[in-house]
C-alpha cells in the first residue's frame, strides 16, 4: 500500500502542486495520516513523532514488529488499515486543491506552537481557508458557548469579542450557531481577525445556514480542519476539534453553556492544557448559563465580566488599580456624630462619637481643610457639599 | 464615677431585675462597657478579657498605670471617659426593661460561641428581642445583600432563604431594605427562623418602614443589637454590625450588592473569621450583581446558584452525585459512523469510524445488548429509540 500510495503519480503531482519546496512523499505520509487516523489519535501521534511520517507510516501498515507499545501499534494498525486507501488520499489533495484550501504541516511559520502543545494528541495537518498567519498572530483568544445561546449570551459574546477582536486579539472560536457565531460575527464587525475550527472539511459549511458567515471569515479570517475536504462532521470530530480551539486561545472563555454543553468539553481541554479558563455568570434562572456557573464550581473558571477580565486572563493589558480608598473609620465615627444644621462643641461629639477630645479635634481640623466640616462659632457641623 | 456607678441603688436594680442570678456590679460594668465603647473597640476587649469587666472598668477609667499596652490604653481612656456617665448606663437597662429586651453576657447558654470568635472585637453585651436560642442554633447562614435589590435579587434572596428556613437553617441578615428582607421574610415564610442584627438598639425600628417586618422577626424569631436601647444606627455601627452577621453564619452568602456595597464589608468580615463565602452570579449587565461577581474575582467567593450549593458551603447536606458518566470515545465514533437507516457491514464501519474491525465488532455486541443498535441481515444500523 505504502509503495503504490508514494508512487502514485496523480498523488505525487497534486503533493507537489500542495507544498511545491517539499519532498512529495513526505507531503503525502502526512496527509495519509490525517485521512487513516481520526482526530486525536495519540498512537499515531507517537508514531509520527518517533519515526516521522513516512516511516511510521511504513511501520504502522505494514506487519512489522515494533519493540514498544507493541500492544497500542497492533491496536492503531487494525484501526488505520481498513481506510488505506491510495484513493481517499488523493481526494484529500485534490479536494482541498478544488477550493484553494492551504496543507500546513508542522514546523511550517504559521504552524503554532500552541497547536503543538497537545503533544501525541497534535493533528499531523491542518487544512486552512482564509489567512494562515491568522493561527500565529501574537494574541489570540477563545470564545466558545452554547448553540441554544440566549439574547443575553449573544450580546455578552459580541461585546467581548467586539472589544477584544478591536485591542487586537484573534477570536478563535467553533463556527457554530450561538455564541460561537456571535463571537465570529462581532470580530469581523470590529474589522478583526477570527478563525473557526471546523469539524468537518473546509470545504463544506456545517451549519449549512453559516455559509455567508463561514465566506466571510475566509475572507477576513481564518476557516481552518485537521479533517480532509469531504469528511463529515461527525460528534467524535466535534469533540476532537474543541482541544484545538481550547489549544490555540491564550484563554478560553465560556459564555453560556447549559450543564451538559459541548463547550465544557473545550473548558475541559482549556484546563488540561493549562491554559486559563474563564466563564461568564448569568441568572441563576437560566439553565444556558448553568454550565458556566458549573465551572466556576468545579474547573475553578475564572468569573470574567468584561474584555479588560478577559485580557487580564490571557496576561495582557493588566492595568493594577491601586488598592481601594478605605475610610478611617474614627473619620467616619466622628462626621456621623456630627450635625449638617446645629454646630456642636468638640467635647460632645467626642462622647457621641465614643472618639477622645484629642482625636476629635485633630480630625475636625483634617476634616475642615477637606472642607467637609465647617466651625460656626464654638461648634462643629458637617458641610453639605 | 466606677464607685457611683456600682452603688446607684436604682441602677442595681435595674440590673438585678435584667439577671437576677448574677453579682448587679458584673452585670453593670459589661452594659457599661457596651455604652463607654463603640462596637469593636479592640482596647476595651482585651482590657475586659484579661481583667474582667468590673476591673476593666476601674482600670479603664482610672489614672492607674497599665503595664502593657500602656499608650493604647491611655487612647482608650480619652474615647471612654467623655461617655462615663451613670445616667447613660442607668438608660440602657432602663430602655430594655421597658421593651423587654433581654440582655445576653459572654458565656451565657444563648451565647453563641461563633460571637467569640471575633476575639477582642466580640461584643461586651447582645440585647435580644425575641427567642435567644436562635442564636445557638445547630445551622445558621447569613445572607445579605444590596438595599436597592432587584426583582431577580429579591426572588433569589426569597428562594434561597424559604429552602434553608425550610430545611432548619435559621437565617441571619442585617434587616435592611432589599435582600436584606426578603431573605428574613421568605424564612419567616417558610415557618422557619430568623435573626436580624440591627445596628441600633433593638426599641428602634430602623428602616422605620420595616416596623411590621420586625415586629414578625420578634415573634418568630429573634432582633439582636450590641448598642443599647435608644443608641442610633450610625455609618459606623453598620459596618460594625456586619462582623456579627458574619460570624454567626457558618457560612455568608451575598445575594446581590453593587460593586462598592455594604454587603462587602461583610463578606470581608466572613473571609477574615475563615467562614466560607459565596456570591450569587447575575447577568454582566446588572450593576446589582456587580459586587457579587468581584467577590468571585477578588475575594475568592463561591458561586452558588441553589440552596443546595448553599448547604455544602456551609458543610452539610453534601450530597456527592457520582462520576459524571462519560461516553466511551470508541462508542461514540461508533454510533457516529452507523446509519439510522441503511445497515452497513462491521468492515465498512470501522473503516468510517476509524477502529479496528474487532473493536467495532465488540462494541457493535455491546450497543446491541442495549438496544441502542440492530443487526439487519449482514448489515448494522442504530435505533431510533
Amino acid at each position: 500500500m505504502i509503495d503504490a500510495l508514494l508512487g502514485d503519480s496523480g498523488i505525487r503531482k497534486a503533493a507537489a502542486a500542495a507544498r511545491p519546496d517539499d519532498d512529495p512523499a513526505a507531503t503525502i505520509a502526512q496527509v495519509a495520516w490525517s485521512v487513516l487516523a481520526e482526530p486525536g489519535d495519540g498512537v499515531a501521534g507517537a508514531l509520527i513523532s518517533q519515526l516521522g511520517a513516512i516511516e511510521a507510516l511504513r511501520f504502522g501498515l505494514s506487519g512489522e514488529r515494533f519493540e514498544l507499545a507493541e500492544k497500542a501499534i497492533q491496536d492503531g494498525r487494525r484501526r488505520w488499515l481498513p481506510r488505506a486507501q491510495p484513493r481517499a488520499i488523493g481526494d484529500a489533495l485534490h479536494g482541498a486543491a478544488e477550493v484553494g484550501a492551504q496543507l500546513l504541516l508542522p514546523g511550517d511559520a504559521e504552524w503554532s506552537a500552541a497547536i503543538d502543545d497537545l503533544g501525541d494528541h497534535a493533528p499531523a495537518v491542518l487544512w486552512v481557508r482564509g489567512d494562515p498567519t491568522h493561527l500565529v498572530a501574537s494574541s489570540r483568544v477563545s470564545i466558545v458557548g452554547a448553540r441554544a445561546a440566549t439574547a443575553y449570551g449573544d450580546t455578552v459574546a459580541a461585546e467581548l469579542a467586539g472589544d477584544l477582536a478591536a485591542t487586537g486579539s484573534i477570536v478563535v472560536s467553533g463556527g457554530a450557531y450561538g455564541i460561537d457565531g456571535s463571537a465570529h460575527r462581532a470580530a469581523l464587525g470590529a474589522g478583526g481577525g477570527t478563525i473557526a475550527f471546523l469539524a468537518g472539511g473546509v470545504d463544506r459549511a456545517y451549519p449549512a445556514g453559516h455559509q455567508h458567515l463561514f465566506d466571510r471569515i475566509r475572507e477576513s479570517g481564518a476557516l481552518v480542519s485537521e479533517l480532509p475536504c469531504g469528511a463529515a462532521p461527525t460528534k467524535f470530530r466535534f469533540l476532537s476539534r474543541n482541544r484545538l480551539i481550547a489549544a490555540l486561545g491564550a484563554a478560553t472563555v465560556v459564555v453560556e453553556a447549559g450543564w451538559r454543553s459541548g463547550s465544557l468539553n473545550t473548558a475541559g481541554h482549556a484546563s488540561s492544557l493549562g491554559r486559563p479558563l474563564g466563564a461568564v455568570p448569568g441568572p441563576i434562572t437560566s439553565a444556558a448559563s448553568a454550565g458556566c456557573h458549573r465551572l466556576m464550581r468545579e474547573y475553578d473558571a475564572q468569573c470574567v465580566t468584561n474584555a479588560a477580565e478577559v485580557r487580564e486572563l490571557m496576561g495582557i493589558d493588566v492595568e493594577h488599580q491601586g488598592p481601594e480608598q478605605r475610610a478611617d473609620p474614627d473619620q467616619t465615627r466622628l462626621l456621623d456624630a456630627l450635625s449638617t444644621r446645629t454646630p456642636h462643641p468638640p467635647a460632645e461629639i467626642a462622647r457621641s462619637a465614643g472618639l477622645s477630645v484629642e482625636r476629635t479635634r485633630a480630625l475636625l481640623g483634617t476634616l475642615s481643610l477637606e472642607g467637609r466640616v465647617e466651625q460656626i462659632e464654638t461648634g462643629w457641623r458637617r458641610t453639605t457639599a
